[in-house]
């Protein structure tokens, strides 16, 4: 229909103070010349946005220094230091890492707890989070003020309630996770959402090795193994939002039991415990007990390489899956596969080439994700910075 | 960015043609109230479009018959009996269905050939639709014309080059099919290739069981089985084209022996030959012998009906595997898999939600297509019409 919308002045300028601070946000530091003509806009609107941007706390300007070039200089814009921080959350069975992440992305704080023994609980959860966000606003820039909360959750996470349905390895079901979050921080605070996987392809997708791709799956294997995927450049959410969830589809009726009752899920053959179980270590996975299985690969320990290759093989049979039904231009590897591929990619790749529909022409590039570990952690902080890019002045 | 698209008046008068004809295309006649309400125009523009469509001899006007009301009553816009027509072609392994589809879906004329013994290869399937298209324009009214070639290929094809990539139960590989007829037509009618279940899961979201739904999932079993996906409203196709090919995921590598190579791929076990197998029939698919196990299965053949349940099972599990991917609202069960639910639906309905994250909460309805066996055929046929609705002028 070819309505045009109602072009309010005061509409159009928000919009565009998000679109401008989404630019620098996304790709950090440029100049007033890169923003006029990216956004296609007058030089005088750009030098007005960034001057209202300046006055709002969130960017700063500053004239290059060196150089000697014909002219004047571009002004280069960049987030202002110490200026809104989100609160990211990379809520993971293990532990509980939570940071201060600033306008650009860069995590100005950082601060984990180790979660001993059973996994937490909701409100417990909730406790670390809510002490975390203490200890990083008295370890950032003393003036700069926390914009949100965003989580990510090793489970499924409900788009219509915010709730967590389903976290099988927390041990988790139908918890109002966000709603006891919320009652414990002032309302100002806003709290997201969003599942692990999903959070790290939106990094990813947003700053890292799927920044000019469009159709790419992030395969993550924790504890938990499960998929972000987007999609002709939109994520896939699915109905409820628990899209992604492949780690407990069965790729054989007869492999090893799995904690959810079936046998032969995905988890059982590429998840953490399956590398240390076949690595002949009876021990509980963590960061450390699976960093130790590829270091031991790297040095020569037989049992441990042939455990990585015995995962990458059934890695490449997982990814093969997996590309048959989106066939994406990339997928990345996080998590524990990320070392998998490092120590084993030809394994990998053999087994793919071998099981993908039309062979190693289907074949998508693999790659580790581009933030390292931090892909979830950073996508958690682009769900408590959404409301900001979207209107910078209504959300003050 | 604020850009507003630069309004020519020609432009936008065709935009809008084009929009006029997709309304009545997709729901049918309906009146030019209704028309002026749907698209939120004037009066006086809908007249005028509805003139201009009448003219070009797409649309028809009449003033309905019967009934006593205040006022004038509002003239009821239909498409034109002998208008253009789309040669829509579901090319299936053992049968080529040709049809002549006018606007609004409506089959005009259909012609079915056999191909019995080897699958056609490219050549011979090509001079089928030719023929095919002759025989259907000597059934339809002797003015109307043809506006495309629309196929449907049970083979993935590329996106960027239109080629036939991979059809196994074809035997095709890298055909240049597109081409091929392209050289056997006027330049007029132009061609256009399309998956089978992409095309089916399009048909249903238009005018099917799918159209309310913005998240659901097509899976079909003939000889061979391919999903058709929407995601969030929109089409999964992947970087190349070739999503949704879940026939050759390997689901239990003990399973039985594929024909491309692997075990245990979901084709062995759903498919339309594993049913037959189950039913201890030494015969090929085709749509009589598996029509006949689905009779005898209702009829009380204890060897047929366990048959049915076998793939019954599976089925539930393979959907359970999808359901975790993608998180759909509702999935469609096409070919033969519409008999397995019919027969069996509580054996699909309890193996789907023994696997499927989260249980039977997770669970998303289960429905036949509701375009019955056409879903890919009036999915061609939507090939064939799309540049007609983009520009109803233009593409004279």
């Amino acid at each position: 229909v070819t309505r045009v919308p109602v072009a309010r002045p005061d509409a159009i300028r928000r919009h565009n103070l998000g679109l401008l601070l989404g630019q620098v946000h996304r790709d950090g530091e440029m100049t007033r010349a890169e923003l006029t003509q990216r956004l296609r806009l007058s030089r005088s609107t750009i030098g007005a946005l960034v001057a209202e941007l300046t006055e709002l706390g969130l960017l700063d300007e500053r004239v290059p220094s060196g150089g000697v070039r014909a002219g004047r200089p571009s002004h280069v814009v960049a987030p202002r230091p110490g200026g809104p921080y989100a609160v990211a959350v990379d809520l993971d069975i293990t532990h509980i890492t939570t940071a201060a992440v600033g306008i650009g992305g860069h995590i100005l704080a950082r601060h984990v707890v180790e979660t001993t023994g059973t996994p937490p609980g909701p409100r417990e959860a909730a406790a670390h989070i809510i002490d975390a966000a203490s200890v990083l606003a008295a370890q950032v820039d003393g003036a700069a003020r926390p914009v949100g909360i965003g989580v990510s959750v090793p489970g499924t996470v409900s788009r219509r309630s915010g709730s967590v349905e389903f976290a099988p390895n927390l041990n988790w079901r139908h918890e109002t996770f966000g709603a006891m979050l919320a009652d414990a921080v002032p309302p100002s605070l806003p709290i997201s959402l969003g599942n692990d996987a999903d959070l790290a392809v939106l990094a990813e997708h947003l700053r890292g090795n799927a920044r000019d791709c469009d159709d790419v799956i992030y395969l993550m294997a924790r504890i938990g193994v499960g998929a972000g995927i987007i999609a002709n450049g939109r994520p896939l959410r699915g109905y409820e939002g628990f899209a992604g969830e492949v780690g407990h589809n069965v790729v054989d009726p007869s492999g090893p039991h799995c904690h959810c009752g079936k046998r032969g899920c995905v988890e059982t053959f590429i998840g953490e415990q399956a590398l240390l179980t076949l690595a002949g270590r009876d021990e509980a996975a963590t960061t450390e007990s699976v960093a130790k299985v590829f270091a031991d690969a790297f040095n020569g320990d037989p049992l441990a390489a042939s455990a990585v290759r015995t995962v990458a093989d059934a890695l490449g049979r997982t990814i093969a899956s997996l590309v048959n039904i989106f066939d994406p231009e990339r997928v990345l590897l996080g998590g524990s596969l990320a070392g998998v591929l490092e120590f084993a990619r030809d394994d990998v790749v053999r087994a793919l080439n071998r099981d993908v529909l039309g062979g190693s022409e289907s074949a998508p590039q693999l790659m580790p994700p581009g933030l390292g570990d931090d892909s979830s952690l950073l996508g958690a902080a682009e769900l408590a910075f959404a409301d900001l890019l979207l209107d910078p002045v209504g959300s003050r």
